[in-house]
């Protein structure tokens, strides 16, 4: 019999770079089957943190990232990847132009959470969403729900400036017991609002938030794309 | 003025997989200054976990590593990577090779771990020795030790059984707080022997132990690689 292979996986990183690194260190610990070194997957981690700033971009105040990104893109096809993982969710924005940039697949992070959102969310068909400015502008999710005919959930202004502090210290590596508080309360205002489900979609709200924190399920973007990536890299007899 | 721009960092990962983002981690954690995503490194990791077995090859149970750890290292340095970082020390004993085969420097981890040591052993000249069965049957510390006039003090054979079946544990993600027992007893009884610091020469006991587990410094040869690839990365201004 055939033994079919792995495939290796490109991971787009730096956006933010401890995001990426826990989306590799997921992507470890989730591996079934795992007794020595050889039976995980091979990553190939571009943790370019160099790459612009995507919520600055998405409002018109800094460059765009996308040429950077698809410099690290095509970096990631060159080394090898079978596709390639982005663990951000502001930079969907530009994964049109990513996409076509490359060969190799690249996922899409938002179906891939709002698909795993759909299967969890309690009676209904309203979806909470935490993220970032950027995101929120760019209505990436909000497309993403419409097209399924599930409507958004989101933060009040004044919720979302306090979302958008606490992703920023946590980028910067401090406040983080503050900002799990914030977000926390920010989540399970959304539940009372209606949401049946919280998309945590932003990998840096990931960090901080798990699922239970909230009295509806909390779908962590990040833990969605390493399941998808799972899904992709692994042979079928492995999963 | 002109700024120095920080250099592009690439490290050879998957000996094991584990120890490779806690580097990278770490690194984070490390670079000074950091307020935004764009002040950390850039750094490109070859996760490499289809790597064959170190100890294994230098037991004669199996392939050599260094052929396909050279393939990693090209495809770092035509990444763009200004030098490279293994976080394995086993995998040292290949030093010589890897080096040759890549045109940008490949840090020297024994050197390194051993130039921590030596600045921080208490009274004497006897360095403690945590490591697989491949690093000191391959002698890569005695003779580094050698070579400063130090002496090595080893775990006895006993004890070694044990220190590999912690590292084997480390590497299958069981067993963790055992192995870390394990760990500690024998590197107090290193201390009791006459050991004036204690190299964590393997980069899975650097997950485990930290310094302040026994009574005489533990060097963790993961934390000197991180302060040698900060010192190499960064401009002189940013450190």
């Amino acid at each position: 019999m055939k033994v079919r292979r792995s495939k290796i996986v490109g991971v787009l990183g730096g956006l933010g770079p401890e995001a990426a690194l826990a989306f590799c260190q997921r992507l470890l610990e989730r591996t079934p089957g795992v007794r020595r070194d050889q039976d995980h997957l091979r990553v190939i981690l571009d943790n370019n943190a160099k790459i612009p700033d995507r919520t600055a971009a998405l409002a018109g105040r800094g460059p765009s990232p996308a040429p950077e990104a698809i410099r690290s893109a095509r970096l990631l096809q060159r080394a090898g990847a079978a596709f390639i993982a982005i663990p951000c969710n502001t930079v969907q924005r530009w994964h049109p132009e990513i996409s076509r940039a490359v060969r190799i697949p690249v996922l899409n992070l938002v179906e891939i959470t709002v698909n795993a959102a759909r299967k969890r969310a309690q009676g209904g068909c309203a979806i909470g969403l935490l993220a970032t400015d950027g995101t929120r502008r760019a209505g990436l999710y909000d497309a993403c729900l419409a097209r399924r005919k599930l409507a958004p959930v989101h933060a009040t202004e004044a919720e979302q400036r306090r979302v958008m502090a606490a992703i920023v210290s946590i980028k910067a590596g401090r406040g983080r017991a503050r900002a799990r508080t914030a977000l926390r309360q920010i989540a399970r205002a959304l539940g009372r609002r209606g949401a049946g489900a919280i998309v945590l979609g932003c990998t840096e709200v990931g960090l901080v938030l798990k699922d239970g924190d909230a009295p509806v399920p909390l779908v962590d973007s990040l833990d969605a794309l390493v399941e998808e990536t799972l899904r992709r890299a692994l042979p079928r007899s492995a999963r």
